[in-house]
């Protein structure tokens, strides 16, 4: 077993990302058991999620961070897709567009999040607004540095109104980047996705460590915790992140409501129906 | 081998739907046989969907109709659970909302289209308006008569756009639906899912097969094509619609695009990087 709680970021403690090996492995032999035991999350996932999309009463959102090559992608793809697509969702967060940026920072995320009964997958997130906006220096830190506490305020807000939100930090090693980059580069149906920026950005990487400790120190709250996930191997990640969310949602325990109906009438309806037939 | 094509409705011809057996399984053996073929077909779906969203170009919508107990969620969960979250999200219609309402029928369908590199699936759609709207006589035949001929614009402008439309209705006889309706009373952990309306709409049947006569009669175009799948046998439902969709992709050929680097500055800058660490 791993004890994933190990992971979670403690309000108000200290983070130091240096210390925090992203290739380890704790409470996990190898990829083999890693498969077999997320096997069986993905199928406790999908049962919890139809749970809680019956239930229709509570939502869940979660948040997913990491610098470029870190594996948000394939976490969504090997995870998230035990979630039936008719009540669970992945909302991107890209540069914002005219209209996004034309409001506070909060507002794209507001509107993208899941109503009663609904699972929101976050791919990066309102984080960027104190993450790649404070490293490139978008806003001036007298703005940037306010929205931590609108940030934990905005969160409270959708846990009191019934969304359990948990968010992660897919934490890599700039070598563990370098080599899906170099992946990138020798297999041509990959290059597509091969950005200028990949290598401009890695020239930022204390910077963007200081702006995660700083996001995970400040905003892993009581009612919205912060995971550091080890990263550099896929198969660790995968099954931190879907062993989290398993407990996560079986802590939520969500059930079947009660029919609205009187099913012994509908019963007797049902029998008049087979007599017509 | 399945012929799709016989499923298809073509442009201007007139439809019988009791005429069309729901019980039919042509060109498949049984179960076991769909199962596999379902199974090559999903995996397929899923390479096609991944190239679509690479490529970035066009767009994928996809429309379920059918009575309650049709089985649009089924396929949505055999069928769909294909694509990545990431680039595909299925968008339900339900009783339209105050702002909705207060828009014209076809407003919250544009809004719901998907955008280039995405597939969308409609759970129910812009359909219902000249569906269930006329069967209940929700709004005057004046009003709801000119809605076909607005339908088939609004698909036609998507369309040049970039948009690939299919169009399924899920055929099920009486006598399948009532089996399923069956199901919901004796699983206690479905129970939840009955409603009044099962059995009062099922009364509406006839009605109900006119107005779906007259949509596929006049909007089943070249450009948007509906197709009526026979669904009174789970596996033949789910084997036509993957088989239609993937037939669909494939006609459409995606293809990852080039990169919009210089691969090989890229690679000198990969071995200043590597030198670096």
């Amino acid at each position: 077993m791993t004890d994933y709680e190990h992971f979670r970021v403690r309000p108000e403690s200290r983070v130091d990302l240096s210390k925090l090996d992203p290739a380890q492995t704790p409470g996990c032999k190898d990829k083999e058991e890693a498969a077999k035991r997320l096997e069986r999350d993905v199928a406790a996932l999908t049962h919890l999620q139809y749970l809680l999309y019956a239930e229709n009463k509570r939502s869940l959102l979660i948040v997913l961070q990491a610098l470029d090559g870190g594996g948000k992608d394939g976490t969504v793809l090997h995870v998230f897709q035990a979630f039936n697509p008719q009540s669970a969702y992945v909302h991107q967060f890209k540069v914002p567009s005219t209209l996004e940026a034309s409001h506070d920072f909060l507002w794209r995320a507001h509107a993208a999040a899941p109503a009663r009964g609904q699972a929101a997958i976050f791919n990066r997130s309102h984080y960027e607004d104190v993450l790649t906006v404070r490293v490139h220096e978008l806003v001036p830190k007298d703005v940037w540095s306010k929205r931590y506490d609108r940030i934990n305020e905005f969160e409270k807000n959708l846990t009191e109104a019934g969304t359990t939100i948990v968010k992660f930090f897919l934490h890599i090693s700039p070598e563990a980047q370098l080599a899906r980059f170099k992946k990138r580069l020798d297999d041509p149906t990959h290059q597509w996705k091969i950005s200028e920026s990949d290598y401009t950005e890695r020239k930022r990487w204390d910077d963007y460590m200081a702006a995660y400790e700083n996001v995970l120190e400040r905003c892993s709250t009581a009612h919205a915790p912060w995971y550091v996930v080890p990263a550099d191997k896929k198969w660790y990640r995968n099954l931190v992140v879907g062993g989290v969310i398993r407990e996560t949602l079986e802590k939520m325990d969500p059930k079947t409501p009660a029919p609205t109906v009187d099913i012994e009438r509908i019963r007797k309806q049902y029998h008049k129906a087979v007599d017509r037939a």
